[in-house]
């Protein structure tokens, strides 16, 4: 059973607060075996990638097999059922018109002084991306990755994805084929990381990691940050729907389970200001959960995270669901724009009862990368910001130096920086000799 | 003595690639310690700090002193001398208008299916800024971390800046006045980031922490970053000056001697296409090193990891600053906006020879924390972004959801996630029912 709690209880207060401190992930501690294989990967190239993949994946690679030749992806896209290739291509030009829109632009003045400023937006140069094997192996997620860093301008993008006893994922190449991806490696795990990071004789280094994994992954995307730019680290899905009770129970009902049947430590939180709808959805819940083929996961996550919160009105919904910051949040009410207006920290909102969460998992456009465990305080979803970097511009002429100058030496004595104040008073004194 | 490299030599390549591999910093490895501070703070919360700020500061607090009273404030901000004061305030004002054009904007739109998609940007509620203390309390890094705040929406800016022996930087509290902080403590340390992380009776968690730091301060980042968002981890202050023949080789040499005197992990590198110059550059350095105060501190620098490398003509030096993506580069050349064009990599550019980069430390308007230790490649300087995050905004219509829904259906059921399908189809089977 999930837990239900009312507003008005006079246990609220501390029953709400439990329920976002809950720890629903065990962080296993592979710390130690991760150092290890980066350590050996960095050590022994492609040697210690094909001992490790033959060791995890039982698949012996060679030099020549580390990457699917072209060959070997065209045969495995053409696997592709007509309905889904056509679907994954929907997909991708919807996700591509979206973050298009999201390209941050060059900004260039010149202020009353005289001095030019600005800044200026490149991609990063090369970005890999990893894809895990298994139950997650999803080609959606090879879209939302691949299409923000090739809107970015990233030149050269390739995926590491695990192949266990050698079987492919017909869809996730088609997926890195509609999304300009160069090289697809038959690599998983910290191994994996480590050779995007270092690189060997056969693969490349690149700048910028992406793409969710396992534990061994997430720890070895913690080791190498620094080295390479790394995406947030994700953890297990979260979905919270406010709704009023002009909703189909069902409907709301189901949405919980697209989040719960993610994992067991998924959470699914309803909000309403109706404890009779609520009681509806949970039963509506029960009900699809007697036929549901992931029916053990999402059961397991709905009962042992699961919420179902009575509210006095939507504005303490609004406001229960910032203390969450979800990372999914869908607005079923009669005007969900004004609601959406309460809401200050989500990863990413539907509005209405005609946008089911799944919408913006496939299709929808919006990246369905997005900040977990609260983290939609301080941070955003996947984007092409993640694959550009900004460099900013300033050019002093005389004048402007002359006018601005003399504040910065003053600054740089008054913080013991000698050199700091002599490089701005070496061109003030020399400002008497030059025309203007 | 620094490093003399020619591009035309044959161990070029080699020399080069040592250059930007070597390794500038020893980690003192003090994780276990700052694992201890941060679950002592986190168990004993105000009682904590109190002892290891009396342990570390030799200073004696109470809840009541944790933090600066606004007549603590006012005395020490009444010390500032009036021309460091009207420095700091140009300074503040400039930095100001600089770091207001990068709001982000929303933006919302309908797609040719009805579908109205968009994002929208809001502020980290509350941001907390840790100032060292000692020799690099700099009242300019105020101004860099808590101005983009401010100009973001940060509802509530803290510091917390140690004050040893119960010193306090005037400058640093002006600074504080002067960009909006409601409240300095008098912490610093690992115990200040797992306060401003956890909170304790007296100090309010934030949601994001930045600002530089020793390596406790660094370890401690680490360790609470995913519960708070951080900004980078700095490394050691890093310039590169690309230089034609055409400038006065002690201006150049005091710019590079700016970053020496930072630390003796700073790293100064100089690439011309004009050997003499280069060698005329050095010399310059040596005599300047005579007499500068931090003369042991920037020789050391320059000594261990300062550069000058002749190359063949001005693209060359920017491919080459390009595999360095330095922290400043500095383009005193005759046409700077045309090198800067081939620039891809780089935290700030400073063109021209009217520019040094100590401009960009206190007044340009720029942000002077920058991508260091070749991070540049994947991620740039402190910006309003830093205290934004967008949530992305998705609605559906009856309609849009017949046009896109089916393959998203299609695309859900490829992936084994069955609930995702049947959210989306449960609309779809009740649509012949609705009035659109």
């Amino acid at each position: 059973m999930p837990v239900f709690l009312d507003s008005t209880d006079s246990g609220f207060a501390a029953a709400f607060a439990a329920l976002l401190t809950a720890k629903r992930e065990d962080s296993v501690d592979v710390d130690d075996a991760v150092a290890a294989i980066i350590a050996d990967v960095r050590a022994r190239g492609d040697a210690a990638l094909i001992d490790l993949t033959e060791k995890f994946d039982r698949l012996r690679l060679t030099p020549e097999t580390l990457a699917f030749s072209a060959e070997e992806i065209e045969a495995e896209c053409a696997k592709v059922p007509v309905a889904e290739r056509d679907a994954l291509e929907l997909a991708a030009e919807r996700i591509r018109a979206y973050h298009v829109r999201q390209m941050p632009e060059d900004a260039q003045w010149t202020d009353p002084e005289g001095a030019m400023l600005g800044w200026r937006w490149t991609p990063v140069s090369a970005a890999g991306l990893y894809v895990p094997g298994g139950l997650a192996s999803y080609p959606s997620s090879v879209l939302m990755n691949a299409i923000p860093a090739q809107v970015a301008g990233v030149e050269r993008l390739v995926i590491c994805a695990p192949t266990p006893d050698g079987r492919a994922n017909p869809l996730v190449l088609l997926a890195a084929r509609l999304s300009g991806v160069e090289t697809v490696y038959r690599l998983g795990g910290a191994q994996a990381i480590a050779a995007l990071a270092y690189g060997t004789e056969t693969v490349r280094p690149v700048d910028k990691i992406t793409g969710p994994g396992n534990a061994f992954v997430a720890a070895a995307k913690r080791r190498v940050f620094g080295r390479v730019g790394i995406d947030m680290i994700a953890g297990p899905s979260e979905i919270l729907v406010i709704a009023d009770a002009d909703n189909d129970p069902d409907w709301v009902a189901i949405d919980l389970l697209s989040q719960a049947e993610h994992d067991e430590s998924a959470q699914s939180i309803l909000i309403t200001d109706d404890a009779g709808f609520g009681r509806a959805v949970a039963a509506a819940v029960e009900k699809r959960l007697e036929t549901l083929e992931r029916r053990a996961i999402a059961g397991a996550s709905w009962r042992d995270y699961g919420a179902v919160v009575t509210v006095r009105d939507l504005a303490e919904a609004a406001e229960l669901s910032n203390r969450v910051a979800p990372e999914h949040l869908e607005l079923c009410v009669a005007d969900p724009e004004a609601l959406a207006a309460r809401i200050t920290h989500a990863g990413a909102i539907f509005l209405g009862q005609w946008t089911p969460e799944a919408i913006g998992d496939y299709i929808g456009g919006p990246n369905h990368v997005l900040p977990t465990a609260r983290s939609a305080r301080f941070s955003s979803g996947l984007s092409v910001m993640d694959f550009v970097k900004r460099t900013t511009l300033a050019k002093m002429t005389p004048a402007a130096l002359r006018a601005i100058g003399p504040a910065a030496e003053t600054l740089a004595i008054s913080e013991s920086l000698e050199a700091h104040g002599l490089s701005v008073r070496a061109r003030l004194d020399k400002m008497n000799e030059v025309p203007e």
